[in-house]
């Protein structure tokens, strides 16, 4: 699948946005040298727009009851929390390479990379897509914590809020387009899970155990684009 | 899996929903009777209410283009409408032992039979469960037959509005709540293709042909999920 991924031809793909982005290599060394719950340690984001645990974060308005009753329809059980922060010491020193396959894809696909062109021109935004980049990076870090909790809660809906309409370029200034389409948020499930199969399986963890946390990405980022899909809903019907 | 499920406590579960449908069974030996493509072949519903092929359905807003660039931003490509045909086979003679298990999970887990009850005295509405299973069975060789033409985007679309306010409970004269929530109609992915797994791997494929029936699944589920979605999201925004 990464091969395939990486022979894709690549479609509009400006050369720099395959290049590591060495800010973004710091970012995760700042970050993976905190303990588990970085969000809460850091009052003044290290990452510009990274705002995980900032207490202006508005409250979602789903609960950690309706967090639940989702998880429950997902199967996601405690298991799942465990296979998702055993992946966390395997990822954490391969974000960059991941996100080179995630970008490579995007900037191979026109119907996702139009959603970081500039609106006037049509062309991929490189710094508009470096400084997601960097977010990026440290979401991996997060999804592996999985910690569900009113922060996380509040976190998933402010991202909800930047693909959508209602929110997307301000962080970055960005001259994009208006929004993320709904129709690929909860899709992008399949190409960011299948693609970090491969990574989950480099550390030496037995094929059971990569089968393990892969199943529970699976879920976790099911879970996370259900979530962001929420702005995109019409009153009453979440 | 199978089994947790199996042995999750029955809450809610009425006896007659686990029961085998005899006339699911029966709608199930005709449609598998019938070459491939048995929606183009039924002028009258030989199950009241599967409306796929007929040409009294609405056109779906959602077009063959756009299809085609949401299956690319799932990885979906002909090798999974391979995979899928190839379930067909093995899938047509446990479509019943499928929906025990399917049904099982939905009863026990009462954030979604709510979906099912009577608004009215909030129990499980039997009549409703049956005339649904018995569409549900039809759904699952539709799946595997993976024919995504015109007439399969307009049954998605009926499909999307009969979980939505729009149209629930229209097609069977159903009492129950007015709508399915949006946020539970993606997630059912995850429960419906894990326990599909072991059906797939009961006839003796190769555990490589069982993954890739699997994986087929889970993204041609998705996808249909994603479409079901598209009379919940706001003008534009799909």
């Amino acid at each position: 699948m990464m091969q395939t991924l990486e022979r894709h031809p690549p479609l509009a793909t400006p050369e720099h946005l395959m290049t590591p982005f060495a800010p973004a290599l710091l970012a995760v060394a700042l970050a993976t040298a905190l303990p588990a719950s970085h969000a809460q340690q850091q009052p003044e984001p290290a990452v510009p727009g990274y705002a995980y645990g900032q207490q202006t974060l508005a409250r979602s308005p789903f609960t950690l009851a309706d967090l639940k009753t989702l998880q429950a329809s997902l199967l996601f059980t405690d298991d799942d929390v465990r296979a998702l922060r055993q992946s966390k010491a395997i990822l954490a020193d391969q974000t960059d390479a991941i996100l080179d396959v995630w970008y490579g894809f995007v900037a191979s696909t026109p119907e996702l990379v139009v959603f970081f062109s500039d609106a006037g021109t049509g062309k991929p935004d490189g710094a508009y897509l470096a400084a997601v980049r960097k977010r990026f990076a440290l979401w991996i870090l997060d999804t592996a914590d999985a910690r569900h909790d009113q922060r996380w809660l509040d976190w998933q809906y402010e991202i909800g809020l930047r693909h959508n309409r209602i929110r997307k370029n301000r962080t970055d200034r960005a001259p994009s387009v208006a929004q993320v389409n709904f129709r690929y948020i909860p899709a992008l499930t399949i190409p960011i899970t299948t693609t970090l199969k491969p990574f989950l399986a480099r550390k030496g963890a037995s094929a059971a155990d990569v089968d393990r946390m892969h199943a529970a990405w699976v879920k976790s980022v099911l879970m996370q684009s259900i979530l962001w899909s929420q702005p995109y809903i019409r009153d009453g019907e979440f």
